[in-house]
């Protein structure tokens, strides 16, 4: 990486690990040519730098277990699950955490092994579970009366019980935006532990024949900068865990603290270390089961932003450059809130590059306004950046968790093509959409009335 | 109407015109039994009254050209277009407001008429302006000066010049939501007033042979609840319009005043009549013309939601239920943020009906929330609903405008299924999409390495 100067060495944090500049100021992902790729596959692009993504993986395997071992880490195919993510996951050793029957369906698609799937969700439909069921899916976290019956109900038809976690509200409340907090007891997730609820699910769990109740899911919130709150809900839930062996000596097997683990998207926000996240976990689980007397279960965590949020680059052009005096200068590029919908939903904070120019000095703060037909459409508030002109390329970093998986097609804008790359090699995982496929649904589309 | 009983007799502000209940206490749309409906095609479904929107589009027509005679009315189509919408809307002798190539493309397949198409947007690319002038619409509406150099360029190969409006941002404040207000001065949108930028651009626009400038067009935000900020508008452009005769000999022979019409989305806030819109817009622009000494130019209203919202009923089959004791009730159903983000991006509020139980008693207030793993995924955060189970149906009404046109495949979803109805027959318009349909953009989906 002797190459890491300028914009690239300020900016390492949010830049995909392989990240470099060349000699003409272009930036260079997983020995790639950004401005390159753009000219070959067209903008908006998402590059995917697998370097990075497996680097996430074996991060969070490696420090997890080295404090707590045994321990499984299921990626959150939430944050962007493909069939190129999925397949790396599965090399890597990762079990994988899915929420709908259409995550499960991609996961086989892919040959994900079974056995190594989690399934959550706050609704999960008698269908869903039933194609869980059918899967084999290794564990299904249930997370609410209602469910534990329909389970039950449909498991029994089955040779052998299906193991279950049960998701606990623990009452911690991890202090993230609102619209992204899960652990407070006023949650639409969960048996809430307060009025009994969590106690009564243990007690028809056990008393099921066809469920095998293997121990407790947390979930508080994304994403979260801090360990603190691992820290009380482990405490909560050891506490409880105490409780239920008291009462059914039912002894938690396993254990997920779920994700939320948070990354950077500027420079000047970096949230804790994977290592500390997973030294706070370890500390605290296991302090908690001396002070219980209670044997430390096996540790499940659920990073999904942490594995792919910094490999993901999304590469822009520049448009309309507007200049309002004393106002501000907005630059337009030709993506926006459709690929990337964080700024307008969460208020999101992002940096910007000059992907064709990163050698250039930084001349002035501009607002980098998306194409869309919305005010909220802007990507960056205040983007330090050379002077752009029409034509010039602009990589927004940690563009890979939560764009691409909640993108739409506002406007009837298209979707971007994502390209995977690594040592010097791209390759195009997902073609940009076209015109027709916007009508790929609509029925008899050319058969409508003319006037 | 006999039938206008209980719920749906003190919610017909909310709902399409057309919909009454039956003795059993079914909703029922267009002389379609939605229960029926959801049982045909299933649920997430949304369900179009092909009369309300009929009745949408005459009273605009009929209002405005009352009071300004020849005024045209465009159809927003980012409020939700499919190639039925614009059927349609060509069939009622409305416009089309289009804001990108996509939704060129989908207004070209339904046969629009290219001459009443309006093209607009912030950011437009080189290729979109190009398939407009190809295509022969009626009007571009120029943002800014990069986009007025670019179409005078490529429309000098052409034998005629183009007829334009300018998008001129007034310094309105239309007090909507701060992501959707367009007006101030302050916004990505348009030439400012201020600091003689649109002053410039009529100038650069007459003088370029390959352009025809009619008039300006502004758009204050969305939606607006009072007729106040076009009376602004207008008054702020007259005096403008004024100056540019005064400088250039120009008379303004269009005017937009741009959309932004509000719906009532709940019954509790219910925005001015099309009529009291027309009036306020007629009123203002003949005393600004007067005063001015200018000729009342031919109006351009541009309706998106208040065509198309009204219209729409989300239909949902209740699932899990949730009594969280001395907090609140959440009632999950089988859809949420990824066809309907209005309320996790806006903080929108809606009411909701038990569409199967329409003649139940209201036994308490339920939070509903959406399948979709994020706290954020309320749909409604107070509903007064009969006490439901699962497999009871939930329609939510005014769901006919920026749902479907902001869905996502989050939580990898899939779209529901667009059916219309009319005189008791029902038409689906948009097959469910598959969960195949979920990888139809991925390359080689199946040869991914297996582990």
């Amino acid at each position: 990486m002797s190459d890491r100067t300028g914009a690239v060495h300020a900016l390492a944090s949010v830049l995909p690990t392989t990240a470099t500049t060349d000699a003409r100021g272009h930036l260079q992902i997983g020995g790639c040519d950004v401005p390159a790729l753009a000219a070959e596959f067209g903008t908006p692009l998402y590059v995917y730098d697998e370097a990075t993504i497996r680097g996430a993986c074996r991060e969070f395997r490696v420090q997890f277990d080295r404090v707590l071992p045994g321990a499984d880490v299921q990626y959150a195919a939430k944050a962007y699950l493909s069939p190129a993510i999925a397949a790396i996951a599965a090399q890597e050793g990762l079990g994988l955490d899915v929420v709908s029957g259409g995550e499960l369906f991609v996961a086989r698609r892919a040959g994900f092994p079974m056995a190594r799937v989690v399934f959550h969700g706050n609704n999960k439909s008698e269908t869903e579970l039933r194609e869980a069921l059918d899967a084999g899916v290794g564990r299904i976290v249930i997370d609410n009366f209602h469910e534990l019956a329909l389970l039950d109900r449909i498991s029994q038809q089955r040779g052998r019980p299906q193991p279950v976690l049960l998701r606990v509200t623990p009452g911690v409340d991890a202090h993230t935006h609102e619209k992204t907090t899960t652990g407070i007891a006023d949650s639409k997730f969960g048996f809430p532990l307060a009025p009994g609820d969590a106690e009564e699910a243990v007690r028809r769990t056990l008393a099921a024949d066809s469920l095998e109740l293997l121990g407790y899911h947390v979930h508080l919130g994304s994403p979260i900068f801090s360990t603190e709150p691992y820290r009380r809900g482990i405490q909560v839930m050891a506490s409880f865990a105490a409780r239920m062996w008291d009462a059914f000596e039912f002894p938690w097997r396993e254990f997920s603290v779920g994700g939320g683990f948070a990354v950077a998207y500027t420079p000047d926000r970096v949230p804790p270390a994977v290592a500390d996240y997973a030294q706070a976990v370890s500390r605290t689980l296991h302090a908690a089961c001396t002070t219980h007397d209670l044997p430390v279960p096996r540790v499940h965590v659920e990073p999904g932003r942490s594995i792919v949020a910094r490999a993901g680059v999304a590469v822009y052009t520049a448009g309309a450059r507007k200049e309002i005096e004393g106002v501000r200068t907005y630059l337009s590029v030709d993506g926006g809130m459709a690929d990337n919908v964080r700024p307008a939903m969460y208020g999101s904070r992002y940096v910007a590059l000059a992907a064709n120019r990163m050698h250039d000095a930084v001349e002035g703060t501009v607002t980098v306004a998306g194409k869309f037909c919305e005010s909220g459409d802007i990507l960056v508030r205040e983007a330090g950046l050379p002077r752009l002109q029409a034509g010039d390329l602009l990589a927004l970093p940690v563009s890979g968790a939560y764009h691409l998986a909640m993108e739409s097609n506002y406007n009837l804008a298209t979707r971007p093509p994502v390209v995977f790359v690594g040592q010097g090699r791209a390759r195009l995982t997902r073609r940009r959409q076209s015109y027709d496929d916007l009508l790929a649904l609509e029925e008899d589309a050319t058969q409508v009335e003319r006037t």
